[in-house]
């Protein structure tokens, strides 16, 4: 745990990032001393803050506290976040703020390896979500969307809800990203208007990309995610989880998620 | 500054308040060791705990920490904050965490009283307010919208900027609750599908059902607050802030307005 460089796990009760989730976030794992994507995750992490006009703390600054970090806890959850920091009372961004940036460490999940190669099972979330330009495709700190849709449902057999807007649009997970593979073309929403664009999704377009997979990134109705040949959530965590089953529907065979996700597995620069 | 009822400043870096904004606020004044409407605030924040499902702290527990703050600042803004505490790692609400609650005080802002008696010059912010039914009227603490509209403007002239939703219907101001006398009829904007419902327009409401003014809460364009005879602000803050002057519109006499806020201002109960 470093906060603004230093040891700790306390942050000030006049910090933006917690008075308005004035800021950003990354999560990220580490295996073996080694961190999957940082310069990924940095690129990611530079384009949210400019995004919201925030500093973003210099890359060789962070990657020497993440090597820090990483030769005391070789195998985790890494979790970056980067905060407009303390200003004068009120919302108006302060126009010379010193940022906070903090890092913090979890225990890797225990229940991946199974859903990675059968599949999960996933429903779709009550809570509609909202529809913001200026916010969609950020990973910023105001989430209460995903929590509220996160604590819909306190079934342990369902892996993650999906995600629609008011208009019935799919966006993705609630802590992840989504692909429909149809008839050999990789489909996933446009986060033009909500969601978040993780790192994972920009690495299966990039794998598309290579292979001449063709992919489209428009609207999808619920439909034509039921009806698809396969579905699959992405995210930095858990990497590639197919769908085996969403209400009706079921999936017994992933073969393209299946495949993207054994060949993103073995690149982890 | 108290955090959960002991003096200190910080706060836990995984305390879901800054991870995801997972919690609600309320800020007032004191004015010589007097709370204003404290027990409104309260009510207030129970209520929109309750709508996030979180445990809200018992009346008796923040009236005593209230009073001991009081003593040693008797005249300040005074914050309050209610977050869903720590958890396990994850948006899923935990189902029995300690909530976490604490106090910042601020000094009284300077520039009141002329704004409140002359009015003050408005604009309308660029930013659209995003809809969602679960979060409307509630003061929680995904406030992203309100920091990038108040950033805005640099103009030390424009006391406050005023929000729309997408489909151009007037909503508030980025920290105030937006008010229109037409023809001797109070008119307020519906805050079922976003904004936040603060304490004084509460006050105001009940003031007008008091002295038999009807109050209409419905959709209000732009076009109808700038030919409105009257158009004011309200925040527990400021108190009550006529407008004077929007875009092109102005307006020189303020009678409801301003008998609103004298009747407003001398009950500090």
């Amino acid at each position: 745990m470093l906060v603004n460089g230093a040891r700790g796990n306390l942050i000030s009760i006049r910090d933006r990032g917690l008075l308005y989730g004035d800021g950003v976030f990354r999560t990220f794992t580490a295996i073996g001393g080694h961190a999957s994507h940082w310069p990924l995750h940095y690129l990611k992490l530079k384009h949210d803050c400019a995004a919201l006009r925030i500093a973003c703390p210099e890359v060789a600054l962070l990657t020497t506290e993440l090597r820090e970090l990483l030769a005391s806890h070789p195998d985790g959850v890494f979790k970056l976040m980067v905060t407009r920091g303390i200003g004068q009372r009120g919302y108006t961004p302060p126009t010379s703020s010193q940022t906070t940036h903090l890092w913090d460490i979890s225990s890797l999940p225990a229940d991946l390896p199974e859903w990675a190669i059968h599949g999960v099972k996933v429903r779709v979330c009550d809570l509609r979500l909202s529809t913001q330009p200026q916010l969609a495709g950020i990973k910023h700190l105001n989430r209460l969307e995903n929590v509220l849709a996160a604590g819909e449902s306190t079934d342990a057999d369902i892996a993650e809800g999906l995600l629609c807007d008011a208009a019935g649009n799919m966006i993705g997970g609630v802590r992840s990203n989504l692909f429909l593979v149809i008839r050999g073309v990789l489909v996933t929403p446009d986060l033009a208007r909500c969601g978040v664009a993780g790192v994972q999704r920009d690495r299966v377009m990039a794998w598309a990309k290579a292979r001449g997979f063709a992919v489209q990134v428009r609207d999808i109705t619920l439909d034509e995610c039921s009806n698809a040949d396969e579905v699959f959530l992405t995210n930095s965590v858990f990497g590639l989880w197919p769908i085996r089953e969403l209400g009706e529907n079921s999936w017994h065979q992933f073969p393209l998620a299946s495949q993207i996700r054994l060949d993103l597995q073995g690149d982890q620069s």
